[in-house]
């Protein structure tokens, strides 16, 4: 597998994603959806597969949607619809997949990158984790990442987050288990889990994510509403300006 | 606009209601809901504004529904049903105006006065400040602002603090999300959220507040059962002795 | 009443069980739940009773379901369904019952055991207590406890403790709210609970719970499906196969 967007590797029961489009700060395109998907696929292919991990780059996990797609010149409505729904899709399959799915932040996360972390099993940061929301500065919401980080952090935080679009340190993160630990050796953490998690029968993952997901369930209903939410703010007038502004001259909506 | 029960002033994109029952202890009455009322609406005048900041006086946010409406010689039992259904849509249009509203906690909140903190957006308190649900003594319950707790701070502590009565600090509550920030200069918190919040359109906390009603809804059905559970249990004859004896004789009802 | 497996005592307000089958760890089995449910029954008999405690022994608190019951030798397919139902029932018994339950959790506690834990109202544990839940290890699920677990931890806490089987301290039970309060003297926050306690009328504890039963229900869909998951995951021949092999020859699933 030939990968343009991440570096996939396989060890010891570990499937490793590093995410690696460096230029675009590790934000998230079609390529990168499909290609997360396939390694997804390949983790199910070998039975003794348990933890999916994934990673950025240089102090960098995620910066959410690629602003680029978005700008008008490049702008395709139906392929932009289509990026939604997979992006919606690729949190859900993470709380499906009978591996447990692990994020470990180093660095900068950002809008949709917080959804890849908080759909995630378990969330490892260092230090120097940062996450923040920062949709509504350009007219947005955080609409299908909400469900997923609700589910983590309780109603409040995943609205103050929302609302304030303060970014949020490791240690803070850690305190309303946005993250569940913070340590400078996250591979001596992932070690620890290994040995605990390789006694797990496939089997049993899957029935307990099933078992959860009944216990907290996320709708048809509601992923249709956050998609088409998403799409109408997305495509709002202002919001394309703000966006193209950023895209053509680096200009932040805030600089007038 | 001439009010008798809090002080309002606007400045900056922010609009200030100081709670001025100092006799009372800044409990809820009518003429406070009323005029609360007023001010939010006044808020909605300016497209300028982005958050309303609601404070108390003298070491006091809140004591919760006045006693004084309550006891015999006073009581009217159409006003008071009424005044239930106008707190609770108090708590409710919190949640939903495109403001930000946030308490400044500085001393004493108690009872239907949690709720006021509970329903806003942000809160920030200062360590001399103690959250009270001291319902269940005088054989009550915090029924109408439960919902917007528990949204807060999950079931747990919403149970306990209900069934305990027992009050809770600031770093208490800080550290499971009734209050947001502690510290010693919440105008200084205030200043930094402006700087951020004033980079907000007023549609785009009108569409979060919407879609964050969509993700946890409180509905009809449980706003009827609780004003009817809070009315019945208001007027059951011990309580209401309980409530008389307090107003007439300052006697608490477990000084028997 | 003459009990095999708990010890009941009854002074100023509070009915105490402390659970007696040392040579069981503490385990839940037939006997158990049904002294249990007449302790409860015995507490209701007073009207002076406002609390009920439950706690260990010798730095057990319980470690769950009793395996013996379950090995092929004595297991009875229509015994075991009707224990996974008794089970359920005194989880919900502890939200309904006009009594506050508190559980002391002084050392271990694991997998049904954590179950009593998140049931109880209150929960009061040592710096020596540990909170495990080991059912993944053996091809299970905590299917029954969870939505006790959940409405006290959140959906995250109850996820990574039931994937991760790793034991949690109290001071991080604590910090996530599955303990109310850490403490080395658990006699002295029992007495000043019993000072505000005891203030509380019988029809108010029963007002309260009910109230909060409304907030967070427990629907009888998800009894039935969680019995019958359980039910199904306990006949499993593998799992079997483990549970066997732990009774006869003190083998765990995971030395191979």
């Amino acid at each position: 597998m030939r990968n343009e967007t991440i570096l996939v590797k396989e060890a010891r029961g570990i499937l490793t994603v590093t995410f690696n489009r460096p230029k675009s700060k590790n934000s998230i395109n079609g390529a990168f959806l499909r290609e997360l998907n396939d390694a997804l696929d390949l983790s199910l292919r070998n039975s003794e597969c348990r933890m999916v991990v994934l990673e950025g780059q240089n102090g960098v996990f995620s910066t959410g949607m690629d602003f680029n797609d978005r700008a008008s010149g490049n702008y395709d409505e139906k392929l932009d619809r289509l990026s939604l729904v997979r992006y919606m899709e690729m949190l859900k399959r993470f709380r499906e997949i009978p591996r447990i799915v692990i994020s470990i932040v180093d660095g900068q996360v950002i809008a949709g990158g917080v959804g890849l972390v908080a759909a995630s099993d378990l969330v490892i940061a260092t230090p120097r984790a940062r996450f923040g929301l920062s949709e509504a500065l350009w007219g947005m919401l955080p609409g299908m990442l909400l469900p997923f980080l609700i589910r983590r952090v309780g109603f409040q935080k995943a609205y103050s987050m929302t609302l304030t679009t303060m970014p949020v340190s490791a240690v803070e993160a850690h305190s309303f288990n946005l993250v569940d630990e913070v340590t400078e050796t996250p591979d001596q953490t992932i070690l620890q889990l290994t040995q605990r998690l390789i006694r797990l029968e496939e089997s049993t993952i899957e029935n307990i994510k099933q078992f959860f997901l009944k216990l907290w369930p996320i709708t048809g209903e509601f992923e249709e509403m956050a998609v088409a939410e998403s799409f109408r703010l997305m495509n709002d007038p202002k919001v394309r300006e703000n966006i193209d502004n950023f895209v053509r001259y680096k200009k932040f909506p805030w600089n007038k």
